[in-house]
């Protein structure tokens, strides 16, 4: 007999700049339990270490324990599948490289994979999710920033160095915006949620037409208040959706001209530009998740 | 025993737009034979088959026959290696869709795979040649086009319809240049030999300094012209490498940030290049054949 056989669930943890999610996932995909604590409420990463652990604990003891746990899953941005570490993070608030899977299998006795937290994404699309039964597809996920997962040949694209799949740093505009990885012109910095709200502001302080974000200071601006106002029907905030779906549907074609995917799984609060985006394509699939 | 052990010999045909070139190669990658025919010379791919099965047979026989050969690799533009077809090729002189591996299969009956021809080269640069024992590399040929054959994880990337690796056909200058595909700003346009003969003669017209090419007629400079100008020391000559050599990096800096490879094998007469090219690169390996 296998031992395997008797260990029901996994763990999943998803760390994010703002908060970490984790829970108790059956061989189903359905979700047993699940918490959160703030990511950056902990100073060093061994506090956030032992932070997610005693949140962690009672769930799994309550689930039958840690013999139960099969092993642990950890997205997390800059992630590297490879060593199991956190790699120079720019939005977590520990610096340089942290062992996070050592740290979390010292402290549970678990078993436990990190990667980036797109490629987990695509993992989770591809087991449970948009894209079942898929050997080649794309995932991005459009949040704080842009991250990519890329399957190929029904495998997770890692790269040499465990840092592929770097889709939110193509170059979108030669000599564009200014990106936090030190280049110019990043995807990231056009269509992320930070990206949109950096286009409003660039178009509000250009243009002299109303538009319902002009009630909100420029430098409070989101992308939800701009997605708000689209949909009310302000001609301007529909303009910055419509050129952040180009600049996306454009950087997607070169992505299709590399691994001609059947499908592109959109992720995150910006797949809902979708329309602008789809007429871009002819012959891929685009799930909006 | 299997009988494939007999087998000795493999047959390679390499379809270019201009020639044909075909061998017969052993275990080792030795070349036993070879020989080649205009590929231009048939008005039809039926009368194209034949020719090549009329000047390869010979070759077959004096080493041994048919029952030699294991099998049958052709590389060729826009050739689909899940169909052994050859689909819409712009540089070739039969239109549609041409099932050349069947038909090669059914004069020789021998099996017969065909690819792309960058596909082809990477898998003998894999096998063979400057990427031996690499298992992520991206291979760009610089010829008439533009080609690509991307290895992810030891496998060729083939997509889901197989026309992964069209490196040649992401855009380099959003509205640029227009591409026999139909699209704009295509790096073929830039960074091909045409592309190259594009570049001069649009700077030559444009400016107006003296340039060993004003010795040629604009309409015939080729890129050997700007490459043998160059390396006598014209200024011009060497602006359009340099600049040829910047939207090639740019690009490939994109296409880093997709797979991650450990190296990026150059080929073809304008790899000669290659120092404007390596200033673009930090971290991965540079080859040039």
């Amino acid at each position: 007999m296998n031992s395997n056989l008797e260990k029901t669930y996994v763990v999943g943890i998803d760390i994010g700049g703002t908060n970490t999610v984790f829970g108790i996932v059956d061989a189903r995909g359905t979700i047993i339990a699940s918490s959160s604590i703030k990511t950056a409420g902990c100073p060093t990463a061994e506090e956030y270490a032992d932070e997610v652990c005693k949140n962690l604990l009672p769930l799994i003891i309550a689930n039958g324990g840690v013999d139960k746990i099969r092993g642990i899953g950890v997205g997390a941005p800059n992630g590297n599948y490879y060593t199991g570490t956190i790699e120079f993070a720019p939005n977590l608030p520990w610096k340089g490289i942290i062992p996070l899977a050592a740290m979390f299998e010292e402290r549970l006795g678990i078993p436990t994979a990190l990667t980036n937290d797109a490629n987990a994404a695509a993992i989770g699309e591809m087991t449970y999710g948009a894209a079942r039964g898929m050997k080649d597809f794309i995932m991005i996920t459009l949040g704080t920033g842009v991250g990519s997962g890329i399957v190929i040949n029904g495998q997770m694209v890692y790269g040499h160095d465990g840092f592929a799949g770097e889709l939110g740093h193509v170059i979108a505009r030669r000599g564009g915006r200014l990106c936090g990885c030190g280049r110019k012109g990043c995807l990231e910095t056009y269509c992320s949620a930070t990206g949109v709200a950096r286009t409003a502001r660039e178009l509000l302080a250009a243009r002299t037409e109303p538009s319902l974000l002009r009630n909100i200071s420029a430098e409070s601006i989101t992308s939800k208040d701009v997605y708000d106002a689209a949909v009310q029907g302000d001609k301007l905030a529909q303009e910055i959706f419509e050129t952040t779906g180009t600049i996306l549907g454009e950087s997607l074609a070169d992505a299709i001209a590399f691994s001609s995917p059947e499908a592109i799984v959109l992720f995150g609060g910006l797949a809902k530009s979708g329309d602008y985006i789809m007429k871009l394509f002819r012959n891929q699939s685009m799930i909006m998740c």
